[in-house]
């Protein structure tokens, strides 16, 4: 018999009562973004607090931050053996347009095997697999790891507080390894871990000529028209590959590894279902690279907005007096915003002409990450998955960002194991979220599983 | 003594009763654009009505239009004579912002030697200096050449009407020369013809990608998006000499001439003013010609505005699904909007990508015109003026446009005497417009000698 065996037929046992419990913290209308509904939002925090606590964890803390609390816990059962970081967020997105809803958004409604509520699959139902997963072991057996919790309430609004709050308590959360079901998977049969993600450098550039909008006919012909001028700025960040031309831009860029390419050459999208999905007339990236290369390993730049001028109906023969464009970098491994910006300030000092004047304004940008899906706790994870889907999972490299996952290799030197039981069409944040149960009750044996893994694997 | 010595010594000794029929005239508040004051417009047509039947006209015909009525009139001395068709407009800008104004902008005011009222430069005054030219020499005299007039009501909108009018009484439009004083000079000092004027062509181009606007961490890298093509297809308009690259844009084109040359080098605008004019920080047209050629007498492309995507505050991750740009060429003789519009669908064709759909608006150009400063109107005109102003006018190559010179000579077959006495200063559009009186007397006389010089060129 398998060690996690009883765990597991406990869990399975319990899966009623676990699917009540997540139903219950559903009714939380946690909403983050809304001042309204600051006591919801203690609320749940207290909801995970008071579950925590029968755990038995040797500690459990509700930290005020300037927003919303974080609630943390821990349970060292043997300082020998492996120490999870759990982390999830607690807070949900705002259930508008709620006329959309076919059932309540807080009263948890089951139809045709899916639960839907706000919530459901991001991320109280990962949340309470991970919960589900540890009170089903607690309940046959001893922890097969030592335990900790990170529970934020602010990451549907941009994460405001997390980073302080690790730095303060880089003791408290020492650990070997993060557990983070903030990400989902690709398919119902295809088990995810991501294992890398992009980050972000954003700016806005404006363009000044002329000290007002001058008539064209009375001007035109002597003024570099300062919407021209960013065109042709614009149009220079890229050559006839698609590749970026700032100074420098790919120095940083971590060569993809073998790995990399065989796993995303496991996806399962084609470029023709990206056509349909982007209603994109045809597909174009950067040359050498297959399409899930271009969208999720390497670095891009997209134009975010564009302004200038008169954009009212009809004819108006002004030349503008400036112009203005948004743009951004998704970003791999090893790139820095810091470098980044650094490297679109020399491209326009080098570029931009004397008959205009120019502002770059920079956001606050996010680092990529990349944690090595080769790692132990990656393989008992990807073993857990494999055991439960009967499939090998895949490794996934994401376009997009999770800012937490670089933020704790930065501040916490932990790399973390991303992945979920989240499915592309849950609707997150929109109208009729929902968890698929029987995903959910796989994902809850996942975890189960792979805390034992882990253990094993020391 | 002179031939028209004694109609010069009559308008000089009745300049106070011309000016008070000029204040009558600015009381009328004739805003075309606002449909409460059709009457006012109405009044304005009726007391040019009255003002030409006191001159003994052959006909005065007031002809309504689909909006704001056309009033003509003509006498025919004798068939051997040149015939002038005075053009006018009787209809003024808005006042607004009223606040702003020092005076009543329809009950005009005198200071400091000007006279302050909407309308005052723009055009009345200069009809007014035209009917007390003609009324000085009915005076004491027989009229030295036939007359016609054309006076609309609707060129402050964009003249609806104009075209379809003329279409419709060619016949009684018949002349030998137009005289349009709807220009002005270029200083109080510098008696001005302008014998040449810039067309307009107008479009508005949309470029689509996807269906909507997408996740730049989950589609970037393989969308071409389409604010970046955007700007590609805009850059690519221009080259490196500042030429627009259109296929066949300059073929239409015709060189400037020796007196084209000279008469621009003659303006008094230098770099420096226009640098503190426009406020930029250099300026740049188009390589090898001089800064007023550019701005005048060579064909230009403005853009005249941008939109794409994301254009609030902050940072939002978004590839646009589209991008617009509106942008518009000033032409030269003989350039043709129809066929700048081929052009650049043409080029769009050539040079758009088939990641994205591409849409062109065209808006109603307007055609760019050239009445020969050597013909013998002009030199009468400039002879005239030379007389009054004890200087050799300047002939100015104007780089806006006015669309009823090109009309008229479409439709009409005729040239236009194309000037003014109204002065860069003299807040046309704006509040407190004014017209310089002691200019405007030198208007009348000059008006007054043009008519008598065009007699005796004959």
């Amino acid at each position: 018999m398998k060690k996690h065996q009883n765990a597991l037929n406990y869990a399975r046992e319990h899966h009623q009562d676990f699917l009540n419990q997540l139903i219950d913290l559903l009714a939380i209308e946690s909403v983050s973004t809304d001042p309204n509904r600051k006591s919801s939002i203690l609320a749940a925090a207290a909801w995970l607090a008071q579950k925590l606590s029968s755990f038995g964890m040797d500690v459990v803390t509700t930290y005020p931050t300037p927003l919303h609390p974080v609630v943390y816990a821990s349970k060292i059962v043997n300082a020998s053996l492996p120490t999870v970081l759990v982390y999830g967020h607690y807070d949900v997105q705002p259930e508008d347009p709620v006329h959309l809803w076919q059932s309540h958004p807080y009263q948890a409604q089951i139809r045709d095997g899916k639960l839907y509520a706000r919530g459901a699959a991001d991320m109280k139902g990962q949340i309470m697999a991970g919960l589900a997963a540890i009170e089903s072991i607690l309940a046959v057996d001893e922890l097969p790891v030592n335990l900790k919790f990170i529970y934020e309430g602010e990451e549907e609004i941009g994460s405001p507080s997390i980073k302080q709050f690790m730095e303060n308590h880089r003791e408290e959360l020492k650990a070997d390894i993060v557990l983070n079901l903030d990400a989902g998977m690709i398919a119902a049969d295809i088990p995810t871990i991501t294992y890398a993600l992009r980050g972000l450098a954003y700016f806005e550039l404006t363009v000044t000529g002329p000290a007002t909008d001058l008539h064209s006919g009375i001007f035109g012909g002597i003024i570099h028209n300062p919407a021209q001028v960013l065109c042709e700025i614009i149009a220079g960040m890229k050559d006839e590959y698609n590749r970026i031309t700032l100074p420098g831009f790919y120095d940083d860029v971590l060569p993809l590894t073998q790995l990399d390419k065989d796993e995303l050459a496991r996806m399962p999208q084609t470029e023709e279902i990206l056509l349909k999905q982007t209603g994109a007339p045809a597909l174009r990236g950067e040359s050498g690279f297959t399409l899930m290369e271009q969208n999720s390993a390497r670095p891009t730049l997209d134009i975010n907005g564009l302004y200038s001028g008169f954009t009212g109906e009809g004819a108006k023969t002004v030349i503008p007096s400036w112009a203005m464009a948004k743009f951004s970098m998704r970003t791999v491994p090893n790139q820095r915003p810091e470098r980044i910006e650094a490297q679109v300030k020399q491209y326009l000092q080098e570029k931009m002409p004397n008959t205009v004047t120019w502002k770059l304004k920079t956001f606050t940008g996010g680092f990529p990450s990349y944690c090595d899906p080769e790692n132990p706790a990656s393989k008992a994870m990807a073993a857990a998955m494999a055991e439960v889907w009967n499939t090998t999972p895949v490794l996934k490299r994401e376009g997009a960002s999770i800012p937490i996952v670089n933020e704790m290799q930065e501040i916490l030197g932990l790399d973390s194991v991303l992945s979920g039981f989240a499915l592309p069409d849950d609707n997150m944040h929109a109208p009729n979220e929902k968890l698929d149960i029987s995903i959910w009750e796989k994902g809850i044996e996942s975890i189960l599983i792979f805390l034992y893994n882990l253990a094993s694997n020391q």
